[in-house]
């Protein structure tokens, strides 16, 4: 469709990533791609709602902040609260939720326009098993020191040529990022890492959560860290943290599109 | 058995109440303490290994720090990992989990050591449900005004006689309890309660947070909640918050019985 004929429409999503293959659609299973558009198409008297998204997470990736956007036809008569709740209505009994919509220009674009992507990352940290937050944290039974991890996590500060944090089917021109925010802090059994880029590469939140373990364990020296990150070789890095403890938190975009939208 | 027949181990627990009838036994579903007692008999060559529990959670209500106690035959050679361990191994699949065991004297009772009980209330506030945290929080749409309700959880602080907020059914001599933390804060589009006391009444956690909610949605004010607590009646107390936004955090003895436990 030419710009004239559809609305834009902008999404903040929450989803449990566990019981999905990922963000994007796919063949062998469902997706929340899928689960959004056949939502969205339902207010669309059944046409076709195509969506970009600011992130696609992996399968068993959860998101408390997603966002993508939705072109609408553009003659339906569409408002904030019937998107928002018309859409989570047509979500169930699946858990993904929109929490905000906002209409949008045509110009503006999920994926291009976000400044910046903010991502957390759980480890539950002690000898037992989690009861409640099975499937939201990779757990970890030895003794973690985090003021080693909190250290290694400056040396990846900053903008580098990440190769040795990339998956190698990554899709990606190259590999230089900036690390807005890499840190790590414990509350009780729960070390949380905050990670915010532009942009990332693909599974490179967990490749850096994978190689803190690593430090955290006292099997790398912050040595062992500056020579992998020099390396730019994949094999060089650590191993990648599984899905479940990865959260995509927010999507920044300036301005914030849903910054006036209704909130009751 | 007689106390020279026994060797008393505390055992910590965490566990997600949803599949669960409660902590009790029951003939009409699974309890936590059915598979509790089950788990460790299996330590015991399969003899009984009964269990008295800090507090008897109702169905659907979590637990991130319970407190029990089991009888385990005297002659048994069990070292605090193994008990800790072996019975984490013999509760899965379920979502219960042991935290951590200690040694108690015979004369040790998780229920009358204990000197406070603190629980933990969760409201999901916003317009849109939970895909994260279903079965973890109430869902309430409407705005609440948390001043509000952080200004009537001081009128309920300290000693007063609860009957307005006990379950008809409470078994307790007398309703007189006192309230050594009950506060309210923000955090995003989640509202957290800490209650703490000695001892509670029966739905008394959940019959409070149901009259806080009347609160904060403007429904009642602060010389109502006064009236409703000087009233001794179940009737002018609010309504019962359901049992998935309550979770009980931890159980308080003096001393610790887990302060110097293996903790890897």
């Amino acid at each position: 469709m030419a710009p004239e004929d559809v609305q834009r429409w902008a999404v903040k999503i929450e989803y449990d990533g566990t019981p999905f293959v990922g963000w994007q659609r796919q063949k062998n299973g469902l997706s929340v791609q899928e689960l959004l558009e056949t939502a969205a198409s339902h207010l669309a008297g059944g046409l076709a709602v195509p969506s970009i998204t600011a992130g696609r997470t992996d399968a068993g990736v959860h998101a408390s902040g997603q966002v993508a956007h939705l072109d609408f036809p553009a003659g339906l008569p569409l408002v904030e609260r019937a998107v928002r709740d018309g859409i989570s209505f047509h979500l169930k009994p699946y858990p993904v939720v929109v929490l905000a919509a906002a209409r949008v220009s045509p110009s503006w674009n999920a994926r291009f326009s976000a400044v910046k992507r903010r991502y957390r990352y759980r480890i539950l940290n002690r000898p037992g098993r989690a009861a409640l937050d099975v499937n939201r944290v990779w757990h970890v039974k030895f003794p973690m020191d985090v003021g080693a991890m909190q250290e290694a996590t400056r040396l990846l500060l900053g903008t580098h040529d990440f190769t040795s944090f990339r998956a190698t089917s990554c899709q990606a021109k190259h590999a230089i990022r900036t690390l807005e925010r890499f840190d790590v802090t414990r509350e009780g059994d729960v070390l949380t890492f905050h990670v915010e880029a532009r942009s990332f590469l693909h599974h490179q939140v967990r490749n850096l959560v994978g190689t803190m373990k690593l430090v955290g364990g006292g099997h790398w020296s912050l040595a062992r860290v500056r020579e992998a990150l020099e390396a730019r070789d994949r094999r060089a890095g650590g191993p990648t943290a599984p899905a479940e403890g990865l959260c995509l938190a927010g999507v920044n975009y300036d301005p914030d599109p849903f910054a006036l939208v209704a909130s009751d």
